[in-house]
């Protein structure tokens, strides 16, 4: 029999039946009052999830197109900013910013921690003509939470915005933008969403607007003013990905059902075992101040994590990803957002206890990772 | 019963039930090599589209997204370009090119006129440190063809870059970019090609490439350089849009089993048979250079187009388009592209000759618009 495979990656995720079947649906025109209905209902449904009064723009693009609307449209060139670099994302900051003239003050961070609010402060010290910072509320790469509800307290207290990269955060975590005083706050279809990738979305808050008002980065096709004139009429400046808006609706329907408590619980409780199970098998857990979206581990001394994650894809047909950059060979990481379940961690553990032990590591017997999630899941 | 709905309209077009069906499959993660695999094939079937030995990039994004991206790879500020602005489409290379900075010449085309390549070189000469010339291969708001082929001769004699917009003709209509000396050719997904809207194509030339290596117009999401470096790899600088690439890929193989030619000439079957309709009913055409895509159409006198619109959608479940801007409440339009057959054709007069009526016209008796379809058909 053919390996049956098992999607358990931080993006994409895997999705729900009930939402591909939505989207196999025949497709309204994007000019008909069909699709101004499914569209105010997805409008009114991503205020919901960022819990703000703000609009929240939608876009057809990847969440890279975002975080590029996040700057585009809030600066002057030569405007100074500081960006938390302590990942892969962290660093894509830093690229657009160049890209678009901006004068960047990076903040680096070593990779599998979170950047210290005071240094933070620092930086807006040392730059206090800064217009921004800018930070990941879950560096992927590393799978760090970085602390963006102090970091908006400090851009509070002044003139630079808030923007955070949530793209694998929202939706598995409260994010509550106004309550937080986030400015802008950006993320994507393909994690807690549950959907394929090709969606993003970014809201702002008033004190972004008014940034917005003098800013002359060029910016066309991620212009969020004109989106946002557009889209409070439930219409998009270009033609909107309509099957994966499709799709949203049906998440979000489903998200209303599960209650946001609900689903924030279940990220908990599976990080929670994935992290027991780990730390039960011998391996160290790699981020300081981990994120519930994703687990990061050590692989064990003398294993290559990259062989791992063949290991897990070809024998076990698991899909698990490794380290990226600084942390290539390393570390794997175990998903745990969107569609994931109690049982989906089962299968991750037991197939990465069956995978280490392939690869001449074995220093529990079988069971002992799947037993300590089990009992870490019952907590 | 309730309505059953036809959309006949220009894009986004129907989505056939074996593409809709293989985007309902579980998604693979986009750094396997299972995803690798399909986009090799992707890439390699919309070369065979573009009949051209260049790359053909694909962006996560709408049309809107490659025709910035057509601008924003090849220029720097202060640049000079020529745009054919003869409709809805045609005035948006000039929006682009004003966001970034170049100095933008515009050559008003009358609405339902095609440019005449006298005027384009005329533009050159007047201009002559131009830098492009920027043109819709099919205006979809007015149904006109412009005269790319003739136009890229003219660029191809000197300094001038062939820009050419064919979201709504790439794959209803030959359009051999390297035969005919297009410089940089773009494409959506949701017209000929027979899937929702999210993914949208760009190819350029060695003359065009040549001119990437000085242009500094900022650009981050849509660096074609970054991502034809990626994509030789098959693999996409940002998260790609999996499940509209899976579709893409089963639209390919039905293309291919269908052959260009045949495609080709269906689409001109269609237009063919759409033009004697509307004519048998006494309506006139609008176009005067009518592209295969779409048909536009005066109402007839007295008429609100956007009426006839309404009645289509609200009374018979057909949603045509109207007109847009200048030809707004005056035409309709026909669309015959992508997933469309000839009695697709058929339902469309039907409906067209019962709205009229409804409305207070009947010139002659029901049925002439269908019998004259139903004998172009079959010239």
């Amino acid at each position: 029999m053919p390996l049956k495979h098992y999607l358990l990656t931080p993006g994409p995720t895997p999705v729900p039946e009930r939402v591909a079947l939505a989207m196999a649906h025949p497709i309204p025109h994007h000019r008909a009052p069909a699709f101004e209905a499914l569209f105010a209902e997805v409008r009114d449904g991503l205020k919901w999830l960022y819990d703000t009064k703000s609009d929240v723009l939608t876009f057809a693009c990847s969440g890279t197109g975002a975080m590029e609307g996040s700057i585009v449209n809030f600066f002057k060139p030569g405007d100074e900013i500081v960006t938390v670099n302590g990942g892969k994302f962290g660093e894509r900051w830093g690229k657009i910013g160049k890209a678009y003239g901006l004068t960047v003050h990076e903040l680096k961070v070593e990779w599998g921690k979170a950047v210290d609010p005071a240094a933070v402060e620092k930086a807006l010290r040392d730059h206090p003509t800064a217009r921004a910072v800018c930070v990941q509320a879950s560096e992927s790469s590393t799978g760090v939470a970085h602390p963006v509800r102090e970091i908006a307290q400090i851009t509070g207290r002044g003139e630079a915005l808030c923007i955070v990269d949530a793209v694998s955060a929202l939706g598995a975590m409260p994010l509550p933008m106004d309550e937080w005083g986030i400015d802008v706050l950006v993320t994507g279809s393909q994690k807690a969403l549950m959907l394929p990738p090709g969606l993003a979305f970014g809201a702002a808050s008033e004190k972004a607007w008014k940034r917005n008002e003098t800013a002359t980065l060029p910016r066309f096709y991620f212009d969020w003013k004109r989106e946002r004139e557009m889209q409070r009429k439930n219409q998009t400046a270009w033609t909107p990905s309509i099957s994966l808006l499709m799709g949203l609706a049906e998440v979000i329907r489903w998200l209303r059902e599960l209650t946001l408590p609900a689903v924030y619980e279940r990220h908990e409780r599976l990080a929670r075992a994935s992290r027991a199970a780990m730390t039960a098998i011998g391996c160290k857990l790699y981020a300081e101040r981990p994120v519930v979206s994703l687990t990061t581990v050590w692989a064990p001394e003398g294993i290559d994590s990259d062989k791992l994650v063949k290991t897990l894809k070809t024998k076990y047909g698991v899909t698990l990803v490794g380290g990226q950059d600084a942390a290539k060979g390393k570390i794997f990481r175990i998903a745990h957002l969107g569609y994931f379940d109690d049982l989906d961690i089962v299968v991750a553990v037991a197939a990465i206890e069956r995978a280490l032990a392939d690869l001449g590591y074995k220093a529990k017997p079988f069971g002992t990772g799947v037993g300590a999630a089990m009992a870490a899941m019952g907590e």
